[in-house]
């Protein structure tokens, strides 16, 4: 296969304008970022909107900021996420805590909708919040795990499922994208052998949400989380969102009872009564200040269209794979994930013994890809803040250093 | 007794110049801003703090800031909040989650710790958050509430802690300023009695935190947790802080395993272990973009010295109760805050049964106390923010308001 320069794809790629939309896209500090898939870089726009933000909303508005807009943002920014990143109705969506504690709190509150079932299932290349709250909810409540283990460079099908679950299956936890491998699972045939076994899913969309369109409604999804720093550039440690199909709104109960997921907060009334629909699953105060970078991606997405998005994507990755065979393969380093685009994410891993040093080396050239343990190079490929060139002087430099280390 | 013109206490001031290091201190749309007690005006600073983190941390750095910096600050904003705040030495305190979540994670630890214990204690003035946890926490782990009713315009003194806990009380939750009276409580008599008794106490620090000295470790405290958003000026929804005493740390367990508590979060290793010390009360990911505007105020703060804080506090609210005795009382307004400034923290409650449309007049007016019901105004008095004449504004434009409603 002849690799096309990549001058060429940049300047045919539709999305490629999109790219000087981001700070310092182009600065000679950074040679090739290759972590979108990590944290996203910031909109050339979000210095200005956080600044505007504190002078603005915070600053002269100050808490009658709260009746006129902030109250709202939890679910506003939800819903805006949902239609454009989520395939969700509105309603279904918050923005609000992190990650792993939406993940506790659904993880619990389906355990606790599906009582007489004492069986929870997840894979052991999931990431490792995902695993350490379900078997911590296992612990505390007495249920079992049962472990898919997928094989490397891939990831759970709809039969490993179909072959553990059963009556005593309270709730599946699985990562739509792998966080090392890059596999793509499907997610609407995984959900349906959940439910033929009566048992709930929750999908990790870390990896994939604002990478890939993504289906919810239509796969008939019951519950998902997923952050919003990787491929919505909410920024470090931005709020994560979490979804629950409308169907289990009123059945589902979270255990972190806060003022802000009380059916009235400002009644400060002596009992806890949960908010009706979507609310419900908020605890504390919406972190506000934190979920306003990640408007901004959200309407960049919109205006690229997720199809596109992928389309670039899958580009990328394609072209990630044909530059790691032809320039470390031969290096002796071996590509980790799938080779067919339509089971993959927005990133590739390649492993190497010499993988840890290599990283280390290639930062300090402004080359920045992430590492894995034990021993790989994960590139992740952000579609509208990345190039075709910067990818290439990324695999360059870290083919570069891997020849150095073994030569 | 005859009130002192506020333009000669404000000249007098040594904290006087401070205020203008807030943003729009002097601006005309906020003509008296009395609820710093809420929400704490930004810093001048902050904006620009906030544009210069998106564009070098975060944007030129990338995810080399994870390394460089951004692991270490739930820790190291926490040992700065520490010292400056909290009365407390390093390796007690980080910044994460929200108080919500924290006083959740924390209760559990605490329940978990004392297992012979069947008994909660709270007060029904605190804050709903604080009572809702408590009941929640309770009705999962199978435990009694216990709880106490102070009297208006007061809260909980040591001998009412006292009369009610025992060799069943696990867990004694209280907030050291109350949010609604302002009632100061004497947290080292009350920690007193609980350990008397062999109980743990959580002190909720929500409205005590940058308005008065806190003597966390000399009080023997166990557990506290607070926001950063009201005197401490974080910004809407700014993470929470939570402190653990270093004698307790080994002993105690949170629930909610996340990847960022675990002894080595990058060894993404098969089980959960958690880290040794404070971290292991984290669970997701820092929200590192979220607690940049605390760091300057906290610097702020430590320039000020929190005794020139707490002694302008206590001029504030003295101002407010001579005020509102003079210009709200003959209106029929009664003070429902304690009238002994030694009880009393940083902000003063006026009831008054039309005070819910008198604090929407005044709203339109741009002068800003918050309102609590079941018809509290209450007048947030933040020392490094607020004028005297301000506060005069404000109660006058109540008085004002007041005068027209019921004449």
């Amino acid at each position: 296969m002849s690799i096309e320069p990549a001058s060429q794809l940049d300047a045919a790629d539709p999305l490629g304008p999109f790219r000087s939309r981001f700070v310092a896209a182009d600065d000679p500090s950074v040679v090739a970022y290759l972590d979108g898939n990590s944290l996203g870089r910031p909109l050339a726009v979000t210095g200005e909107r956080l600044a505007g933000f504190v002078a603005g909303a915070w600053g002269r508005r100050l808490i009658r900021s709260w009746d006129e807009a902030w109250m709202a943002e939890p679910v506003t920014v939800g819903d805006r996420l949902a239609e454009i990143a989520l395939g969700a109705a509105a309603g279904q969506v918050i923005v609000a805590d992190s990650t792993t504690v939406l993940l506790y709190k659904l993880i619990r509150a389906a355990v606790a909708a599906r009582p007489g079932r004492d069986e929870l299932v997840i894979d052991r290349a999931n990431f490792p919040t995902d695993r350490f709250i379900v078997d911590g909810v296992a612990a505390e409540r007495g249920l079992t795990v049962r472990y898919l283990t997928p094989p490397p460079a891939a990831g759970v099908r709809p039969d490993d499922v179909a072959a553990v679950i059963g009556e005593r299956t309270a709730l599946v936890v699985l990562s739509h994208v792998a966080y090392r491998s890059g596999f793509l699972a499907d997610m609407a045939a995984i959900t349906r052998a959940a439910h033929a076994a009566g048992a709930l899913v929750l999908w990790d969309l870390c990896h994939s949400a604002g990478a890939l369109p993504i289906e919810l409604d239509a796969g008939d999804v019951d519950l998902a989380a997923g952050c919003t720093y990787k491929y919505l550039n909410g920024g470090p440690g931005s709020p994560a969102f979490g979804y629950v199909a409308i169907r289990l709104q009123e059945e589902l109960r979270q255990p972190i009872w806060g003022w802000m997921g009380a059916g009235d907060p400002f009644a400060m009334g002596p009992e806890y009564e949960p908010a009706k629909g979507m609310r419900k699953f908020i605890s504390g105060t919406p972190p506000v200040l934190a979920m306003q970078p990640l408007k901004d991606m959200l309407e960049l997405i919109a205006e690229a269209g997720l199809a596109a998005v992928r389309r670039k994507s899958v580009a990328l990755t394609e072209r990630a794979i044909a530059l790691a065979d032809e320039r470390l393969a031969p290096l002796g380093a071996v590509l980790a994930s799938p080779r067919d685009a339509a089971e993959r994410g927005s990133h590739v891993t390649v492993d190497h013994p010499r993988f840890a040093e290599v990283t280390a080396a290639v930062w300090k050239r402004g080359v920045i890809p992430d590492f894995r343990p034990p021993d790989g190079i994960r590139i992740g490929l952000s579609p509208l803040s990345t190039s075709f060139a910067e990818l290439d002087r990324g695999i360059e430099a870290i083919a570069e250093e891997l020849t150095f280390l073994t030569s």
